[in-house]
């Protein structure tokens, strides 16, 4: 099969939202006055995201859904991806699953593939998303205030267990395992949440690289501080008995791969974010407030300032 | 050094032309009303696409020339870029010389780097490149007709004569050699030649997989054929006395890596297309012409149509 072929194959499907999509040296596309474009890109490589058997449905579902994520973080709603491809070899089954993996998730979002590139190397996805959001409304890491509540959907840590479970370092239960599995291979992206924050959340991010990490980001854009409450973080039911051994806590505050959204929001629209709880069907957990001093400071269930190490992962530490 | 230091260090600066670069979960960017955008993203490989031992500073300039010449392929002007980068280690003077490589060629034609994505594994680079075109005048490879006459840009072949020569297939000159290496390496993007096109040109495409390939995804698009003689195709200095072997004749209609424009434009623009030729100071040269019958004839040195086996540079062939 040639790259043409391939990609007429099982990368080439409608796209009404362009002017003109995958099959020239470019797409083009239309912006409507009062939008601003929202763009982001993510790499994901064999070996460092992923395991060289992964299933290549859920990698599909993947490559995009990290993506989705960023687009979620920044309150837009997204609309189109590129997709640059680096395959090994061109095996027919191992394109099908990714590609409907990559499908399923995006026509669930609403979002078409409108370009790419197709090939030979060592396995790597990388996806270019584009969103669109009202001018001006978008939801920034720098526009944190103090005293904000600081919340986070969802629960945290089950891909970073899933990911310890799989690296032996320590053993969860079949269920358990099955539950943080699908959490760790196939993050939801929390689009609409992200889309019912515009105009009461103050910023926000997806928590990609671990808690205290990317609500760093936040502080550090903001030029602010945080206090969280260590038993006030959200888990899920594998969490039995883990939150008081020390990788559990770890998993916890720097464990990556969650793709929930961390926000902030003044405490005067909590009403509002316990609503939008009950609208997504997502938890929303209020973990700390936004303080003046810089720093995280996170309450262990002691009541005392837990030391903090890891903060997060980081491909170059 | 972290990531977040990295991308600090390497990749980020000033960007006056959005709202929001480098720094949050996505980049915003706002559109004119009038202008459509023009998207494209190209993926470059170690071991596929060039050298273990490349030259960083080279494969900066040539990760977003790729990506503007699909820009420049459109008639449209290219005004961001996002770069998703997989290397093996963080080396500071290969990150610096790449970076530097990059932003010379991205100044150049006004372009800035927006976002991105970095991230440790086989050497990988990834760039999304957007631009602007007023609405609706996009040059596409699908509206090429019948009598148009063809034509392309400066030269042919010399990116695929240097490849030839490093894998010993020939011997070059040392002067033929390294202005053919300069082609490989560093090739130039046709961008202002591009934007001179709109409302002159019908169709466009840039010669990446080779004149045949990439001519013939005009002819499939337009439903039209072509004529082309093998005697009017440019060629540099370097190709003294090559033009009669197989190798040189290969190299020439089926060498990728050129980045030339192939443009199809009426003859009754052919004035207008030559006074191009003077403003850009780029030789234009008219090769053929669009013909109803489909498929594309070469016309030999010797008046007869040849018979042409490979057709273009194909990753899964």
């Amino acid at each position: 099969m040639s790259e043409f072929d391939l990609i007429q194959r099982y990368f080439t499907r409608a796209t009404p939202g362009v002017e003109l999509g995958v099959g020239d040296d470019a797409a083009l596309l239309r912006v409507d006055p009062g939008m601003e474009l929202v763009v982001s890109t993510d790499m994901l490589v064999e070996g460092t995201h992923f395991f060289p058997d992964a299933d290549p449905r859920s990698l599909g579902h993947k490559a995009l859904a990290v993506n989705l994520s960023d687009i979620a973080a920044m309150g837009a709603r997204p609309r189109w991806a590129l997709l640059a491809l680096a395959i090994p070899s061109e095996d027919a089954d191992w394109l099908r699953a990714f590609s409907e993996g990559f499908f399923a998730l995006g026509e669930r979002h609403g979002v078409e593939l409108i370009g790419g590139d197709t090939t030979r190397g060592p396995l790597n996805l990388c996806v270019t998303i584009i969103g669109e959001t009202p001018r001006g409304t978008a939801l920034r890491r720098s526009s944190a205030q103090v005293g904000d509540d600081i919340w986070v959907s969802g629960t945290l840590g089950d891909a970073a267990l899933a990911l310890a479970h799989l690296r032996g370092e320590l053993s969860l239960p079949e269920t358990a395992h099955a539950a943080c599995a699908r959490r760790l291979h196939q993050p939801e992206p929390r689009v609409e949440l992200g889309l019912a924050l515009l105009g009461v959340a103050n910023s926000a991010i997806d928590v990609s690289d671990g808690l205290l990490a990317d609500l760093g980001h936040i502080l550090e854009r903001s030029g602010v501080g945080a206090e969280i409450r260590l038993d006030a973080l959200p888990v899920s039911d594998a969490w039995h008995n883990l939150l008081h051994t020390g990788i559990g806590r770890r998993c916890l505050l720097a464990g990556g791969d969650d793709y929930e959204l961390c926000f902030t929001a003044p405490a005067s629209r909590n009403a509002e974010v316990a609503a939008l709880a009950g609208r997504t069907g997502l938890p929303l957990t209020r973990i700390g407030v936004i303080v003046r001093e810089r720093g995280c400071k996170v309450i262990g269930t002691d009541g005392n300032i837990m030391a903090i190490g890891e903060t997060g992962y980081d491909h170059f530490k």
